[in-house]
């Protein structure tokens, strides 16, 4: 999970958060953008081609930081836009239930998630977008993939953290897990 | 729920279906339509006006037979297009999970839902539409409803079988339950 | 999915029920009997080891028709009892709303499942166990696997009709797809 | 929500701990402890009673904050241990998606749920407990009421910072909100 420009927010100085990162779970969002067809099935999936600060080449989920006094649905809605594009038309789900909720260890092992530099704690949410989506900021690109390609061993190895075996667990939610 | 037009589909003649509904559970699709704002929060409620056979006037929700070797998902858009209109514009959720089934009983008290004429078993889905709604066929009206006064008991007693206990579900799903 | 004594419910004679399997989708549930330990977390998946009419064996989950007048959670008590015996004490979610809905068609590809017998629509819950099981009547035995021994390629290909498929969504719903 | 002895965790002093509260949103959990019978229909939901710091009565649900390193899972069973005592028995779900996201907000009217002293995320659970309740600390008692009983305008005000409508939408959830 990237983290952007939360200091804009002007609540926690980036030395802040990271004293933080150490001694308390961070809330995030998780965002799956799908392409779905008129009766709502699941044609493609949506990954953001991204390079990691050390230089790989990942594939990734949309996901970032909730803020203080932001709601879930506003956390979720921004950072689809801030990865997407102000055009992606998002429908977000009107349940503020996640279909699962990922918890990103820096201990390896302790649940199939792992975020080395810190406990976050992501509700995660399956986001049909209608629009046209324009990756932006430190996202290369942004590829569609059906279900059947997204579950493959090639883009499996190529998502890390555990985003493969989140994006799995959404295939499986909406009945297209092959 | 109203019966409409299943014999059209061939499988079943009105005679044959009566039969049934006395020696087996019927399988239905019941759909809560919703108007969202950006950011997914449901904003309307719409309810059907109808006029039951005996001639007494109800509200309810969008809901159906399932037929044979059609998919719940494309029950669920049949009966949303004919009883919305062609430019309704449903959203209809990805994941085939229902956010409830209600079992409407032919006898009074099992269940918070009751039918008189038959054992239906529906499986209850929220759908966002986003265009025009042009109630068609026996429905008078349709009506959108904040979610305060969708839960008041003026609308509540307006609808019958149990699809008011259905409704409040439905807003307690999406956060919205006064 | 294999059918046993429901003609005992007086309801439906077997001429009758075989005749209305191609006329109309059949109301089924399917649960995945699980151990969990202390947190809740599921440690083990029970599969019955079944012979089929045609003499093959295969594992299945456990699954049966819902009667006329009986709630969807009676008939998925009376199925787990049948299969698993009076003492596996299991846990029924409280929830109706099931993990996901499994249509099983008699055309392959439909969907990912099926059954040459009939237009099946089987609502699958996850069901904690926490006595003996003692598989009754058609099933030989009933066996423990791990979560990763039960979406092994081993374990999927002896499942038939999709019970794969549907098991892994399970595994992926309670956190636990490899 | 009480907070109790988080610091004993050693992770952030109570000093800490406050100057966050205004500044991060802290992860919550809340579990709804019910009472089922056999085909998992809840019969009745727990409450307990709470003498808050300015001494005024309330109800309340089980609820305590997610600690750095630890699960989701282990949380709500270290709370409901906390609050039921050590011989509850809850049957923790399978599942690690709450049934819905209450949002305290210190500003009230945002969302439905407020807590003066902090902006916290909340997964809430509805968790069936086996054996016997003995509050402890905090708790003065441990009530079980019906459904009826505890949708109830009496008891509904008896509740404080949004748990009645989350107690309501725990109702909904289970199938029986009156």
């Amino acid at each position: 999970m990237t983290e952007m420009t939360e200091t804009a927010s002007g609540w926690l100085s980036p030395e802040e958060l990271e004293s933080l990162r150490g001694r308390m779970p961070i809330l995030y969002v998780d965002a799956v953008p799908v392409r779905v067809d008129d009766t709502g099935t699941v044609t493609h999936v949506g990954l953001l081609l991204r390079i990691a600060p050390d230089g790989t080449v990942s594939r990734a989920l949309v996901s970032g930081r909730v803020l203080y006094h932001e709601r879930v649905r506003d956390a979720l809605l921004r950072h689809l836009e801030k990865d997407l594009g102000p055009v992606a038309l998002p429908n977000l789900p009107p349940s503020p239930a996640p279909f699962t909720v990922a918890e990103y260890f820096p201990t390896p092992g302790v649940t199939p998630y792992h975020d080395p530099r810190q406990h976050a704690v992501s509700l995660a949410f399956i986001v049909p977008v209608r629009g046209d989506c324009r990756p932006r900021q430190d996202a290369l690109d942004l590829v569609w993939f059906t279900p059947e390609e997204a579950a493959s061993p090639m883009v499996q190895q190529e998502m890390t953290g555990g985003h493969g075996v989140l994006l799995k667990q959404a295939l499986a939610h909406v009945g297209r897990l092959p």
